[in-house]
Formats: C-alpha cells, structure tokens, sequence
C-alpha cells in the first residue's frame, strides 16, 4: 500500500501546475466516457445486484446499488456540473500590507491527498473522484464491499480518462486493500494521506475517528431537533415539523425529537398529533406529552437515537430554556430549529446552542450543499473544525500565505 | 480527569453568553493580579530554578525559566493587549440568500474546549490562557515538569480572578495529571476537549499525533529554505540569507539550508562565506559547493536535520526546479524563500511548493503572528488543516451558520 500511495502523493502534486481549463476538459471527457460505457458499467453492475439478491441484502439498500441508464446520465451530468464550478483552488481569501510593507496574500490551495471511505450508492465514486480532480487533490477511494464491481469499472472508466490525456492514473484510485484491515492501514498513512472523509455508519466513523494519525473530516450521525416556542407561528409550526420529519426521514437533516414549549402544550399537541397521525408517524412522548395525547412512551435512549425512519420523540420542555438543555445533552451539533415569532428568544437559541447549522423558522432539511447554493456537496460534516455542516468543494481545499517582499529583514 | 473535564467542558459554555466588554475587564483584572503578585511568583519560581540547578538543565533552559519583575510586567502586558484584541467570536465571514429565500449567515464561534501542551516557558501559560478566554475557550494547559511551581502559581491567579467575578474556575485549568499517562488519557477524551495544540519536541508531536481522538493542530519543526536564484539581487541575497540564519537560529523560522543556483555558483559562494564567516556560522556543503569553497561535508541527514544553532547547510541545485525539489523532499511545510528578481521564476516557486509560508525577496524571519499583524499569536501551526503558519487568535476560533426563514420547507 505503501509504494501505491507514494506514487498517487507524488501524482496529486501534478494536478496543481495544470490550468483549470485542461481540468474541466478532463472531466467533461470523464463525464463523456461515463455515457460511452452505459451498457457495460449495467452489466458489471449486475453481478453485483444478483450477490445482494443472493446475499438477501435489504430492498433499501439494493435500490442504492442498482444503476439504470438514467441514473448514469445522472452520474455524467454531475460531473459536467462541478467541471462548470468556479475553480476553488488560487483564490485570495484576505490580503493585506504589514508594517515591514510586505504584500501578503491567503490563497486556496488544494489539500493533497484526500481519501474517501463511503458505502452503497456507486454514483459516489465519480462525484468524490471528479469533486477531488476539480479541486485539484488525488484519491484514494473505498467504497462499500456490496458494490465492488460497479465501483471497480467506474474507476477503471475515470482512469483510462486520465491515461489518455497522460495524466498518472493514481490521481483516481480505489483502496487496493477495501478490507477492515485495509482501511486500518490507510488511516495510518499520514505522510501521504492528507484528509481522511468517513461517511457511514457510527461504527465505522468512531473506528476511523479513534484510530486515524491523519486529520478526519466526518459525516456522523444527525440527532435534529425541531422546538415549537410558545411565540411560534402554529401553521408555520405544523407545516415545517411534517417536513422536517416526513418528507425524508432517512436523510441526516431529518428530525428525530420535536420540543414543545410547555406553555401551549396543551393546546398544540393535539394539532401535532392529528397531522402526523395522517402521515402515519409513529409517535412517543415523554409524561407531560402523554398526559395530553395517548402515544407511546418515549426513553432516554429514543431521545438518543437517530430513527432513519418515520418516526418521532415528542417531549414537553420549559421554554426556550428547556429546549437548549435537551439538545445540549442530545444533540449530535448538526441541525436544529426553532420555530418564533419572537426575536430574543430566536436569539438565545442561536447563539446558546454550537450545532453547525441553527435555523429559525425553517426546516432542517436545508442542511445540504445545493440547498446552500454551493452547488456540489462532499457531504454534512460533523466535526468541529476545518469543514462544518454542508461541505462544498471548498471544503477540499486549505491555503497558503504568499509573501512579496522587497528585500525586507527582521 | 473525566470528572475534571466534564466540569470544564460545561464551564466552557457560559463563556460563550458573556458580552466581550465583561470577558475583557476580566482580563484585566489578571493582569493587574499577575502585577499585586509579582514578589509571589518570584520566590516560587525560585523553586523552579533551584530545581532545575540541581538537575543541571542547560543554561538556554534555565534561561527560558526564570521570571524576574520585568518578565511578570511583559505577562501582564500582553494580556492587556489580548483584551485590547477585537472581538474574534461573532464575526459574519460570510452571509448570503439562499434560491429558497433563506437568509444565513457563516459566523465564527468558540472552538469549545482546547487542550495546549507546551514546554519551558511558564509566560506560555498566562498567555494561551487569556488567548484562550478572550476567545470564550475553556483551556487544559499542560505544561513543563521543569516549570511546575511557577505554572501552577500563575494558573492559581487566574483562577482567582475567574472565582472572584462569579466564573467557574475550571475554565482555565492545568492538567491534574501532567505525567506522560495524563497526557495519553487527555488526547483522547474527545467527549470533552475539541481540540489539542502541541507545542514542543518531534517525540511529543509524533505522540499526540498519532494517539489523539482529538482533532490536532501541530506546532512541529520548521526545516525552512532560502533559494538564491541566477537573477537573483546578490545584496538582498547575502542580508536575507544572514538575517534568516543568524539573527536567531532557535526560532523555527530560521533557515537550516540554504540552495544556490547552479548558474551562480562560482561568483556567489565565495561572498556567501565571506559574510557567514564573519557571523562564524558553521557551514556544511555539497560536493559542488565544496568545489568551490572549502566547507564541511553535508550529508542527507543534515538536510532533514532542525539545527536550532548557527550551522547551516549549502547545497547548489540547477535553477528553481532543482530547489522545489530539495524542499520537497527536505522540507516540512514551514517557510521557504526565493530571491530573484523574475516574476515568473518566483510565481513557479510559490505555486510549486506547498508549504503555508512562501515568500519572494524577503526574509523566513516574518513567520510570525505579530510580523503578519496579527496582535497575538497562538504559535506557527505545521498542520495542514484548519490553521496553517502563524495563528492567530481566529485559529482558536470554528463556525456556524445561522439561518433565518420565513416558514420555508423542502
């Protein structure tokens, strides 16, 4: 692993003399040899369709693998979308003069190497590899073990791309080692991986978190929250909790507990319930909940746990107060909402609460790099530092200070 | 320590809903208490230095130790200027409308936790504490065993001050257990701290880098270059190359190496150790060097080797190509320099090489926060990721989006 690492570092250094021109017609290239081979990428895709039939993989997650000729397109034009993005990488993001008059300059630049471990959708081995080539950074990619060969050929396909245009095919590479152990490897390889991105399950994300010597950038888990003031517009209220919850409920920025202000309790958990009655949610709630509308009990563990599915924790909480030590305790620092006409009260909860994305009067759905306009998405981080909440291309870049002097000393 | 730590971490968050006016006659008031207490952390520290007398720590150790009145006086100045600081918590870095009509807002806010592992220099104490606290961060400082006696009595004011304006003092705590244990146990107590800084040797950096569950930003060596170039103004070339080694070799800023223009060579070498001579710097070279000028023999260990003292090594390179790719290979992302008087010969320099530091024509020396203006400095991060060179006290700092609708759904 080693010796194939150090050839795709010493590649990823290639890509930052290319001018973003050369880079576009790549991809635009990549996106056209994605078209070109249709039928073949369905047809590998097949074997691994009938081992998740043999293997009796979920229906969910059969869906996810399966690719059609619409959802190649799909892949191709996604490609040809993030080749039309503005280049991230050499742009000045502060500039100033010091005192000695030297001219300084922030500039992006791209990260290096970044690998990418991932699961199901093979559509995310050419979004994360053309994401990487536009911004200039080499990958390593692992994708899930369930869709080995449709992500093999996709690979191959963006590889024979870069041959063509005698570019180093490591630019783009799958781990070649895709076991646990593998994986353990890579996460060492500090001195030619620069950026380790786990999007998946818990396990796999607190694995790579507690074992990697290389900076990690997560995708964890969204425990959302969704708080009704007692100042809340009440239709706004309704409208937004189905969203938050119903519309997708597998989606990260989806809702899994709604905090009722105990102040219209009474009033607004029967509304609450008949429209969610209607969506055929599954509804738990705390004593105070239940005192005023027959549901299941909630535990401290449902308040815990990211349902995935159409289910919701209803809890009565006192005020805006309440509701910010529930997510304090709870939240994963992902998405939350208030729902207020008041804008003190909006204030305390957005600045007393260090999730990544807060809303007011909004659904937590639009935690999402297109909804945010940022056109691509890496994905949601949940870590803390360098890229938080929806990920755009940005996100795959640092910076450097140029300094232009004159012949200056200390 | 998890104890500890939970009671920091929760501490940590009332910082956050004080207003910047109150977090900065706080620290004031430290600094006026570090000044009533002068005669106090003077006998203490005598313990230091008794001790470290005893131990026969080198005399730059010892040096590094000691606090005398004007020292103190410095500590309560540059915590004066750190509350003179503006306001880094709150700032909008960026704010837009979304396609939905939602308004957001990208603001910086605390980090939340940082642990800081240093050495030596009990001044490093007060200062990342009120670097720490004017940013409404809660801090661990772990520093030298050497430094016990006076850290503890500096953290001890402190914290006075903290108890006597109603502030749990946990906020700025040191380390309970500042064996080598406590600090593998803090790396990874991910739950409570958000971030580690280390500070210090490449044993200790290696170690928290690759042990922590904790994002890291390293302060690690600085194996920095100054290319001379065939258009190179020889003037500006013999200062800056004597400013960047002698004025002070300890700093991580200051050269090891130094690169010459194959081009040049002859005529320049010979006035390179004319002016180093006079310095009496320690030279090692190349055997193209030593063809020319009659050094000592540099092997590839020097190149990879921190001196930290008035040696420096010469090696000729053919033109710019050859010096990227000695720093490349030698470099550890520091500082680099180029002297010439070509633009497109210095723009390929700085475009080549990734190191956070680049300059043309002008010393490694200003790698520096207070050089780049920026007031106060956390240290000169080697991380690739978050902070990059000099920090400031923004890199204490990480961002939310705060985003206001009108009711919007997905």
């Amino acid at each position: 692993m080693e010796q194939f690492l150090e050839k795709a570092k010493s590649a990823s250094r290639l890509l930052a003399t290319m001018s973003g021109s050369e880079r576009n017609r790549v991809l635009r290239e990549m996106a056209q040899s994605l078209r070109a081979n249709t039928m073949n990428i369905i047809e590998i895709n097949a074997i691994d369709m009938q081992r998740a039939e043999e293997e009796n993989l979920p229906s969910s997650l059969k869906d996810r693998l399966m690719l059609d000729e619409k959802r190649i397109e799909a892949m191709a034009v996604a490609i040809e979308e993030i080749a039309a993005l503005k280049d991230p990488v050499g742009r000045v993001i502060e500039g100033w003069v010091t005192e000695a008059g030297l001219k300084i300059e922030k500039v992006s630049i791209p990260i290096g190497m970044i690998g990418i471990i991932y699961e199901s959708r093979p559509n995310v081995t050419s979004d994360t590899a053309a994401l990487c080539f536009k911004s200039s950074n080499g990958c390593v990619l692992k994708g899930g073990k369930e869709a080995e060969q449709s992500n093999k050929i996709i690979a191959d396909i963006l590889q024979q791309v870069l041959v063509r245009n005698n570019l180093p095919k490591e630019l783009i590479s799958l781990l070649p080692d895709a076991s646990r152990e593998g994986v353990a490897k890579l996460i060492k390889m500090d001195k030619y991986v620069d950026l380790i991105v786990p999007r998946g399950g818990e396990a796999l994300i607190q694995f790579v978190s507690k074992n990697a010597s290389i900076p990690v950038v997560k995708h964890d888990k969204g425990q959302c929250h969704l708080y009704v003031d007692k100042d809340a517009n009440i239709d706004d209220a309704l409208r937004i909790a189905i969203n938050a919850k119903v519309q997708r409920p597998s989606a990260c920025n989806s809702i899994e507990t709604l905090l009722v202000d105990s102040a219209i309790a009474d009033t607004v958990l029967p509304l609450f319930k008949e429209v969610f009655d209607k969506e055929e949610t599954l509804l738990k709630g705390c004593d105070q909940t239940r005192a005023v509308i027959s549901i299941a009990e909630a535990s401290e563990i449902d308040y815990d746990t990211e349902y995935g599915e159409n289910i919701l924790n209803i809890r009565v909480v006192d005020g805006v107060d309440g509701a910010i030590e529930h997510i304090v305790r709870f939240g994963s620092a992902h998405s939350e909402s208030i729902i207020t006409e008041n804008i003190t009260t909006a204030e305390i909860f957005m600045n007393s609460i260090d999730s990544s994305t807060l809303y007011v009067n909004a659904s937590t759905r639009f935690t999402d790099g297109g909804m945010f306009g940022f056109g691509a998405e890496v994905g949601i981080s949940t870590s803390k530092l360098h890229a938080r909440g929806p990920m755009g291309i940005e996100g795959l870049t640092t910076y450097k200070y140029k300094v232009y002097g004159k012949g200056q000393i200390r």
